[in-house]
């Protein structure tokens, strides 16, 4: 593990930003104003947890970027963010949750000089951190401007992985892995959820030999019981039960970069009908990840898993896996390339997905999945787990 | 801890929806979509980590409310959602992540009986899921409606806790003391950051005897040494020194209730300022605790501390507290009243603060905090550890 290139250095960072304002010159931004934690911190390297206060980076086609967030925050911005200090602004602390002045407005205010008069200015306008309330705020302080949804420009721009971001994927691959063993070893009957949640969390944290971990965009999701067909649950302090299977999904993380894991645990012998499920969606897998590789489309790899389950009488609505690399609470998704039906975007190298076959049916459910990296010539593995069905007795 | 009264029952429920419905009728809303997660929980119990994609709850005026969420969420959302089955409605899996279509253009398509043509509709402009392009989907697909933020409606509704509400925030600080002890005993030199945030993750997620506990809506904040001037960092692999001081905050979180807590932890010798300041910020959090009673506002509060520190020639310009209850990520702050100079709002038997005196200094802080509830004759605190800086030899 050691030895990996993972560090990202200046000329990655301007390169970062030179391809988002070759996006920008296409769609005629004179400036784009970045929230979406993710990407801030691809552009500039900022980490902390800030993003429940309004907080973006400015950037003007030709000139210097701008970091704006919290006077508390941007105090101590310099300890990640690339900017120098007098790139980086901070708004009064009294407008922190008022329900008569928005920060936006004073960031309007900061940023006006670096918005030609005129132009057009690319705001995200699905992101999770900008409210419609910030919206109308930099609206209606850049008058002179009209906004336009960027459609997640950035992310789009993260969509390719360089070599430093596949080396951090690896990492976090090999921790989601351990916490995977740990999970899968240590769910007994009897043991209340939260107990093993306090194990996979406590293995999130510690990481790899030389590498430690961080905290991954979603908490551990474990599903247990007739509640198994329900993927989005989160943990109580119930026991397992024997005859009850559970999902169990988590992620490594290193650097930012998550690597997403799923696998499906039994307590006691399996109903068939899960045994079933549990083959089907292995060949499934294995079909998908051998349709990927450069130059095929989203849809395509689709086909590839939809062909196998139908032809078991199988249907799935969902999308069979998303693109993956930063991770900010509440996803660890890049929300540009999905696998599904309607994709069209055709894969290339560097590119990293989450597969996720995940199985909800009424009252019970299944899920493999893998996060892998698009090389050359076909697909890297992140993680090396059986895809079977674990079943403990 | 037994034996509490932590359960909502049905009254309350019906409690909580009609003062709500009072306040929508003192601003002629005809109807309210509610998208903050803590915010459903509070109305409906629902509690599922889907909040990163669109869903929310239609709360019309006169008839009954409804909740909308992908697909495979709303296909499981009874397990904690006390709306009957036909009141969910799951949109298609495959308007997620498109950039030509939004979920909220089929949420405001299914929601148009709900709402009365003409009538004004309240949204939550500033909650954190919900954005503008879902803003403008819902406005686009209710034209004959106007649309008006509800000023944070709801959450101004959850100010005053029930008696339930408050046996939750009682557990929620056992498990918030228990895991900040087991922090500061843990913190040693040479040991890495990420390994104590194993051993507070796996804390909090134990709980306490009777009690597991659940996700904090933010991850365990450990800045130390130099870094410590700086709230919001999150955690690395570097290891703890001799000659650093840390400042730890985190939370006890039970039935999503948050009791936050913070203390600084010095390793060796403490240097004078931070033993000076430690006393100073211990005589004020005394002084800030004895001015909090009803009908006194958060800028006597704040005043009460400011009068100790500004003696000492010392000055903080973020507020001291704010309002918690049920959190979700990224915060456990209520978004409503805050304890500083402006805030005009008088506090009440019931409210619930985290009183959080924060010295961040550049290159270096102090932190110590308290959460309270007011009672009818003053305060009662959710946690019991000393007042004190931490020192580790």
């Amino acid at each position: 593990m050691t030895g990996e290139l993972t560090a990202v250095d200046a000329a990655e960072y301007a390169d970062r930003l030179r391809r988002v304002r070759d996006k920008m010159r296409e769609r005629s931004l004179a400036a784009l104003v970045v929230s979406d934690p993710a990407n801030l911190f691809y552009l500039t390297g900022y980490d902390a947890w800030s993003f429940y206060t309004p907080q973006c980076l400015v950037i003007p086609a030709e000139t210097e970027p701008h970091l704006f967030a919290r006077a508390q925050d941007a105090a101590g911005a310099t300890f990640t963010c690339n900017l120098p200090a007098e790139q980086i602004h901070g708004y009064p602390e009294e407008l922190v949750h008022r329900p008569d002045v928005h920060p936006f407005e004073w960031i309007a205010g900061a940023a006006r000089d670096l918005v030609p008069a005129g132009e057009l200015v690319g705001v995200e306008g699905d992101a999770h951190f900008f409210s419609p309330r910030g919206y109308f705020a930099l609206a209606n302080g850049l008058p002179g401007n009209r906004l336009a949804d960027s459609a997640e420009l950035v992310n789009w721009v993260r969509l390719v992985k360089s070599p430093s971001e596949v080396g951090r994927l690896r990492i976090a691959g090999a921790i989601a892995e351990r916490a995977m063993r740990i999970a899968c070893e240590q769910l007994r009957p009897g043991r209340r959820q939260c107990d093993l949640v306090a194990e996979i969390l406590a293995a999130q944290a510690i990481g790899v030999p030389g590498h430690g971990g961080e905290y991954p965009a979603l908490v551990p999701l474990l599903p247990t019981g007739d509640a198994s067909g329900t993927p989005h649950l989160t943990w109580s302090d119930r026991p397992f039960r024997i005859g009850e299977a559970t999902t169990i999904e988590l992620a490594g993380v290193f650097g930012r970069y998550h690597a997403p894991l799923a696998r499906t645990v039994m307590l006691g012998d399996p109903p068939q009908r899960l045994i079933d499920t549990a083959h089907v969606v292995a060949e499934a897998m294995e079909s998908t990840l051998d349709a990927i590789r450069p130059g095929v489309t989203g849809g395509v790899v689709h086909e590839a898993f939809d062909r196998v389950i139908r032809s078991h009488g199988l249907r799935k609505d969902s999308r069979i896996g998303y693109s993956i690399g930063i991770g900010y609470p509440p996803d660890w998704g890049e929300r540009t390339v999905s696998l599904r039906r309607e994709e069209t975007t055709e894969l290339a190298a560097g590119m990293a997905f989450h597969i996720i076959l995940g199985m909800w049916m009424d009252g019970w459910g299944y899920e493999l999945s893998e996060p892998i990296v698009v090389t050359a010539t076909g697909v890297e593995r992140l993680t090396d787990l059986p895809h079977e069905l674990t079943i403990r007795r």
